[in-house]
């Protein structure tokens, strides 16, 4: 049989636009680096080091002989703990308004789908959360970030920026609160001040809160669960990954009270079948867990948090308001390139047989030119090697200033 | 401080669309039976019986104290199985062609996302999985269904009712083989037409072969990756839910020759960080599982589909093909709406205290008005329990027609 073949068909435009991970392109240097037996100290990535609690661990000897699907919206055992959860909290949801997800990826990709049409766009604070370009690209969403000032420890703008930025378009104001990557934690007024632009906008709220627990320094994140009058815009995206160092069984929510958009999501839940069923399993262990894990993680974070901040505050030229929550920060340097530095780091530079990674923070911002002298810092390793790596930047910073030369940013005198 | 009320954010248009599950609003019916003592039979559910093979399960002993994030594409051990997998079936694929996946759901969405944009359209054969509704709802694409016939057994109809559909914005052509709903086992020569048809066109082939191994009376599935000069628009989706009875954990895979493909599901895969942790674990344990598991799951579902097609072949009126794979077939009832005659089993309907539940086949069509005589049937019961359920399903015919009197359609004479 004679056919004629067409060209080879060609993969779409938004395929082609979806961006990679922006350390992806640094991991071959790390390899090669630890190949030449270099240790490589990680402040690039979000893993935590913390055990997931045994006893959310062991509930996976009570899995059953079929390991079936489970309810698309999660099991009702999940749920309810869920709704315990957030009864501590202070916030009445029921399982009518909390949807099980596969981690907060999941929960956030439902909330844009449910809240936009393709074109449509969402305001966001910028550095943000690099994945979110790749949710947006999904649902079509053109982001339209307000550049947040390191000097300002990365608090929200006045609402004027917000304003300049809306368009007919807007549907969605996207907070990430405790923030990745800035550690910022918004307070209460700054909270309830997105909540009101958002109420006079038209706006849905979509609070990436999967950082709760991670606030230092006595602080409390401002959940948008608690802004007053805010049932039908507001939505939740949350996550067990970082509350019990549980990120790789991929389990989370989407909390609402609006009843359609908790529909929406159900429905795009129904088509993807159910979430992960060991990862229910494991989360029923969580309500084992007591305050005192949460309260030895953030005193193991805020003491890491402490090591980084009073040690890179003293290495001429670097800049970085003190981290409020989360376990990330971001930090200038004076370097006019940290794609760059980042990359000699790994390629060329060893000190006592080690060097450091770090996130070039361009990939965290949508604007074009922006977060050149930035990196991104994450604390998940333990305070020995947080030391180690402090030292390893102002030795690196120095030699690659005097590498580089005159291009370089000099540092405030 | 005063603020102007906008009027609430609506949920988007393309959430309002998104599909209910067509089973669900059975559901409540169904409770509502249990409720009144009333055993249900569940001809409607794809949860198989079958036990998950111990040597997989025991593998979730070895978890990690942290469970931590995996790998983007998957961990390399879980990779790598995939490799000897598609190996023994004589395919050869290696780490850069394979991606791990949430499911084979998540496969399917990604897959969509890397051939189309927004309003671009898909050829498939209906009746077909319901599911790919809401796939193609949230990629934006347009499915454009051809009808397969009952008493060809679902088989593909000619190239020329392909053409008919075809229009400048197809991308792609979307096969389940072998086919849920229909049970239909594309033979080789269909399989090569539709990988013809695709080469002529310039169209991307997403073969969803998830029931590979359900194939019965000596058949043998055939995959699009043995399609010969193929490398560049075959896309296959896979997963473990129905191989390995382990339709909870949610892993799958997607394969591809095509390097632009693998990029882009890459890069959407990094957007949500891992797939399950724990599930790649388990699958860890399927090399342990001999042919003989294969065999034996084969000779259970060819038992309960013969058990099936000779009962109800018995009953005036109901017509189906031999099915041939898969755990499901469409049979044709005589009634005029099989909507209602559902709603009617559950409802007022039960005989020696127990009823069955069936699904309605419109759900599976996309073409309204198709599809209202037809069932889908789904075998996951034991032997005994189908036996019961197609005397029940005689008894309730004949009631039915008794009692909804001319409106249904009569069995031929």
């Amino acid at each position: 049989m004679s056919t004629t073949a067409a060209a080879a068909p060609r993969v779409s435009e938004r395929a082609r636009k979806m961006p990679a991970s922006p350390i992806r392109r640094l991991m071959p240097l790390a390899d090669a680096a630890k190949a030449r037996g270099v240790h490589v100290y990680h402040l690039n990535i979000g893993q935590p080091d913390i055990e997931t609690p045994a006893c959310m661990r062991e509930k996976l000897a009570k899995a059953e002989r079929v390991l079936a699907y489970s309810p698309s919206g999660g099991t009702p055992e999940y749920v309810a703990s869920l709704s315990t959860y957030y009864a501590k909290l202070g916030f009445t949801l029921g399982p009518d308004q909390l949807l099980a997800t596969t981690g907060g990826s999941e929960a956030l990709l439902f909330a844009l789908f449910a809240c936009t049409e393709a074109g449509d766009e969402a305001i966001l604070v910028e550095p943000f959360y690099t994945n979110y370009n790749s949710f947006a690209g999904l649902a079509g969403v053109t982001l339209r970030p307000v550049k947040a000032r390191g000097e300002d420890g990365f608090h929200l703008p006045p609402d004027a920026a917000f304003e300049a930025v809306l368009t007919p378009r807007t549907r969605v104001f996207l907070l990430c609160n405790p923030s990745n990557p800035t550690g910022t934690v918004y307070t209460r007024e700054e909270v309830e001040r997105v909540g009101a632009f958002c109420r006079r906008h038209g706006l849905f709220l979509i609070s990436d809160e999967v950082y709760r627990e991670f606030v230092y320094d006595g602080r409390v994140a401002t959940s948008a669960l608690s802004l007053p009058d805010s049932d039908d815009f507001v939505i939740v995206v949350d996550s067990l990954s970082k509350r019990y160092s549980a990120c790789g069984i991929r389990l989370g929510c989407l909390a609402t009270r609006n009843p359609d958009v908790h529909s929406a999501a159900l429905r795009m839940a129904q088509g993807r079948l159910s979430p992960p069923g060991l990862a229910q399993l494991v989360a029923l262990g969580a309500s084992e867990v007591g305050p005192e894990y949460v309260a030895g993680v953030q005193a193991e974070y805020q003491k890491r948090r402490d090591v980084l901040f009073e040690g890179l505050g003293r290495i001429p030229g670097v800049f970085l308001a003190k981290p409020e929550g989360a376990f990330y920060f971001v930090a200038r340097l004076p370097v006019a390139d940290t794609d760059d530095f980042a990359a000699w780091l790994l390629s060329d530079f060893s000190h006592e047989g080690a060097t450091v990674m770090v996130a070039p923070a361009s990939g965290f911002y949508a604007t074009p030119g922006l977060g050149k002298d930035e990196v991104r810092i994450a604390y998940v390793l333990n305070v020995d090697d947080l030391r180690a790596s402090v030292k390893l930047l102002e030795v690196a910073l120095q030699r690659y200033r005097e590498q580089r030369g005159r291009g370089q940013a000099q540092p405030p005198v």
